[in-house]
């Protein structure tokens, strides 16, 4: 059945709003039902809202999995709140939910996104932490084999309301805006606690960060700045590595060059393309921390250079609401901001994601409500 | 015997230098006489250069104790070697040595100064590290409990020429002047450390800095806020929490006050005065970082506060040479500099000795050379 | 109305086991009359069972608020379970709940009790860890600010069923007894997180214990033996330092003494009257780790011997439940055991209350069911 | 020219002792000049000791490189000291280094040997750590990049005098023959850097060595039972099983079995065999620490794993002079000692690595004097 925008009684309150609120969405309808090709099964007596959701897993063809449109609000359980989402970024992962990686079929359909921030409950303005721990888990929420992340086992945060555990919610900093605050959970995230946990760097210390242009990258080389930290960047590009500067890296080189000294630490998302040149460039004793390999993930595990240099290799995935507590702290008293490519209404993330697919971005896609 | 400066040889490569380079100096040889009541004990065969010398323990009276004249240059034993003094800093550390406080009299007399940035013997630019370590230790070394700070053990700074063991020379910032150089090893290396190794702070935490008037107390403000903590800082004087607002104190407080939140760091130099409340100002599981206690060292240690809340009591002293590298990278990085009140000729020290004595300063007296 | 043990319809599963299967706890109701000098109130309709409870304050005498009778068993909230309690450990805490030290007094009645080895619902052997984190709490619980321990808030374990989240279970060592293992959350977990996370201790340190007589000293003794530290430890008391010798400990020492050299680490629960010597105590850069202050809180800071040899006061109290199993597993390991100074049927719970004020004990005091 | 003991003055304190206290080494010389093929350089004037040495680099047959007579006894330069040595481990490291490896050709001949233990210029009984730092290096001498071993740029331990640095000294501990001290400084200390500063193991928790008939693993195992750790142990071969098993494993597994459950940390001296079992084998946030890769060194770094599970890669090496002395106390403490395979005079030094080279030990081979 085709969706009549004009006559459907999407109900409740989320989406009273969204039709009040939002005309550019009252032209959403036709373009959902292109996108999904099927008809939006609405609730007609619970109340819906607006969402972006992965309909089934599509590996070659991400974005006809994609379906927007109304689906039910979300009851959350016990110590679960809801968050009015105002903001919320695009990350890889969306795209890769779509191809099926990092999610089970029998869960779909699912709401999409994992950052978001929005407005909770008592009218506070706040940022969403991503990671959900298991019940029962106590101690540092990343290391919690059955943590999942918004989007994998809960409905994400592309959506007007998304519903969280009370604890994941973190307070806005009061002078970033809705859409830099929905960069942080993830990207922001990582690359503070890749620094600032894991790396063992002291203010003063020089870091090389490999693969300048992504979106990871990026924020480690502005926030390593704005720590005090020597910052060089790798890319094979040199207007990433011009944009590396003006974030600023004290030095950008070409991936594999001979730096001036050997560093403290490096970050690495890149693995296998850049892995041999990141060992190589520590000094005794240093520190690589990886979060990714999107080259390839099995170079060489150099271990003759490893115990011989003493060197750490240490992993490092997302991060804690402590440490996003703090990341949003450390960006109002730097000024340092997320760069944003550009701000959709959710109602046409499609766009977004088509853009992500295509290529190369300057900063976060974020879709507002 | 008065010293005429036009006909006594002074002899050797530094003071021939001295005298050519530095008209200044000619005007010295009076002063000097009067300051120390005496005559320069000028070794004729010898080479000599000016220094500032402690020549006795005088607790009432320190000024008198304070010699300005010709010492023999030092002869650097193997390892050593001798750095040209171009800028040296005056500490609280020189007034307390003619006190007789942390020196022994049967070393007496001894050149005074702890900090230092010159030239060494190939002509490199060069910081003084000044903690002395004993034959044979490694490690830390400022946990070495044969240790000596120059100008206890070994002659210090306040001299053409200063013997140091080769290892301890820190390259100078290439940004930073002589006299902005000189002021980092004592007051801003101890407050490096306290900050950045052992706090245990991470960006955008919080932390509090007890009596904000005070050199280190002034480092902290400056290095905390450019490193992206949230700073509050403590003064009495109303004038200080301005200057502590103007080095980058995110908020300023009277003595005692209650804050807004709990912190997660505090920094103690103050002690009895500040303690009771330094404690009550903690999170669970902060940490109060000490480096002196000039108001009283024996304030009650709370001990049921500390093993409920888990508090920390960190004491610290000065800083290792591998702290004081990244130190002058960090300034160098983040633009910010040392406060510097005044400088002056090495041959008027005595002027600046007396200003510290007196009263308040705004930054450090440098001594130029 | 008095209550007829013969006639009265307790009820329930865990009341009829009472019955049945502990014919010494028939006579107990008498003494329950005595104790607490008033009529047991039995819910005549819900399940009850043998509990041993605070009354009200009693600062001047404790043992006139503790009764021991039937109660209404626990009836967990969602996340919780209970445990059916084999055996439970007495602790001074008990006591000074008792004297309205800990507790609120509009929580009473409230079942006494920190310490319980028993079986879950599954059957299953376990140790229950007896700090309880607030809703919503994620890293180390010890430093929740809202945590409580067992007694305090929440019912505790000197009964047949005790209620605790989930998350607070852990397996029970297997070659230890249910009396052994009820010994472990307490004193014995103090010990291990004293010892073990917070001293900075390397296997071939050396550890000072002041007080060797108590019972987390006790603990500490043992524990730093076994895990190869030199231990040394202190007393006034010959027999309790000939314990300590018995214990591991390597040397024993009066109060004050001075020692063959300086240790790395000391442990401290008994305050005011060993701080000092406890601080004097330490090489440059160690640690005396602080879990309790029973002659004093107030001692000096002594904070020139702190920034000036660079000590570190660590507060602990309890530990985590990771530290529980590792504990657990640690004494499975090495053989290590509590003592344990006499085991009593929990009915007859007012005769180890009595015993631990009246005096010294040699170890623990369990209760059993 | 052929040297005729009985005639030939080699002169000297240390050759006099030689000479005279060890009536076996008159048979030495013919052995001597049958494993070096020519005849010993004496110098008639100096003073002389018994030395091994090698004498060039012989990958294919190191034993051809091997000489034992008579060299000049050192002469420690400022700072040094000699050391009279009583026993010398031999370790795989002097067999590489008469192949070729981890040496320079230019600096042969060279006395061989790592390991010692003996008396000092004042009688103290010492233990000689093998780390020789840099001039001026400060801070943990593992990471500085200039040290050697003893015998790669110094001459090492086997002869009757070593020359070291007086920092390298580190008592023997009084309940350690000479024979069990000198098997300590190379492959014990390796261990007890790799779990007790590398690992983050905490007692009580579970360690997997992987290769456990190996030196190093023999070690790892007898140190990380003696501390309290669960150690599981890999091998090949079943009676190193249960050699392991001995040495105190809790259990013992083929290469690559399942375990009962993920460990806290794996030791790594296999390297490419046992890799991705190591990897596969560790928990969230688990630690692997490797101080070799005999079997190969580039398996693939499994980076997904690492940065998915938080893994940490701690390359180790040697230890600190600190932490030499720590395991020699911790030996002390625990009773925990070497394993010996067999004792042969130096004189017999060639048997020793004939034996090395041709198969399997059950322990060290130790030297003496």
């Amino acid at each position: 059945m085709l969706v009549d925008a004009g006559s459907v009684q999407l109900g409740g309150r989320s989406s009273a709003r969204w039709r009040a609120d939002r005309p550019a969405c009252v032209s959403l309808t036709p373009n959902v039902l292109l996108t999904e090709g099927g008809g939006v099964e609405v609730d007609r007596y619970g109340a819906t809202m607006l969402a972006v959701t992965a309909q089934r897993i599509a590996p070659d063809n991400p974005l006809s999995a994609l379906r927007i449109g109304a689906v039910a609000e979300p009851e959350p359980p016990a110590g679960w709140t809801t968050v009015s989402v105002r903001a919320a970024a695009l990350n890889h992962h969306d795209v890769w939910t779509l191809r099926g990686v990092g999610v089970r079929a029998e869960r779909l359909p699912i709401v999409l996104g994992c950052d978001a921030a929005g407005v909770d409950e008592d009218g506070n303005e706040v940022m969403v932490h991503a990671v959900i721990s298991s019940s029962g888990w106590a101690g540092d929420e990343t290391l919690d084999p059955k943590r999942s992340l918004l989007s994998e086992l809960h409905d994400g945060t592309f959506a007007e309301l998304v519903a969280v555990p009370r604890r994941n919610l973190v307070p806005k900093p009061k002078s970033l805006s809705f859409e830099e605050a929905a960069c942080l959970p993830t990207a922001w995230l990582t690359a503070y606690r890749m620094l600032f946990t894991q790396s063992g760097l002291r203010p003063g210390g020089t870091v090389l960060v490999q693969g300048a242009g992504g979106g990871v990258a990026s924020a480690l080389i502005a926030l390593g700045s704005a720590a005090g930290h020597r910052v060089w960047a790798t890319s094979r590009d040199e207007a990433k590595r011009a944009r590396a500067a003006e974030l600023g890296a004290d030095a950008t080189f070409e991936p594999g060059a001979r730096l001036p000294e050997r560093v403290d630490a490096v970050m690495e998302t890149v693995g296998a393309a850049t892995w041999s040149h990141s060992m190589k460039s520590l000094r005794p004793g240093g520190t690589v921390v990886v979060s990714g390999a999107t080259s390839g993930q099995s170079p060489s595990a150099d271990l003759n250079r490893v115990f011989f240099l003493q060197l750490r290799v240490i992993g490092s995935t997302m991060g804690t609401r402590a440490e996003l507590e703090h990341l949003g702290r450390f960006l109002e008293l730097t000024g340092v901001r997320p760069s944003i490519d550009s701000t959709l209404p959710l109602s046409d993330a499609a766009q977004g994601f088509a853009r992500m697919i295509e290529g190369d971005l300057f900063g976060k896609i974020v879709f507002t409500l």
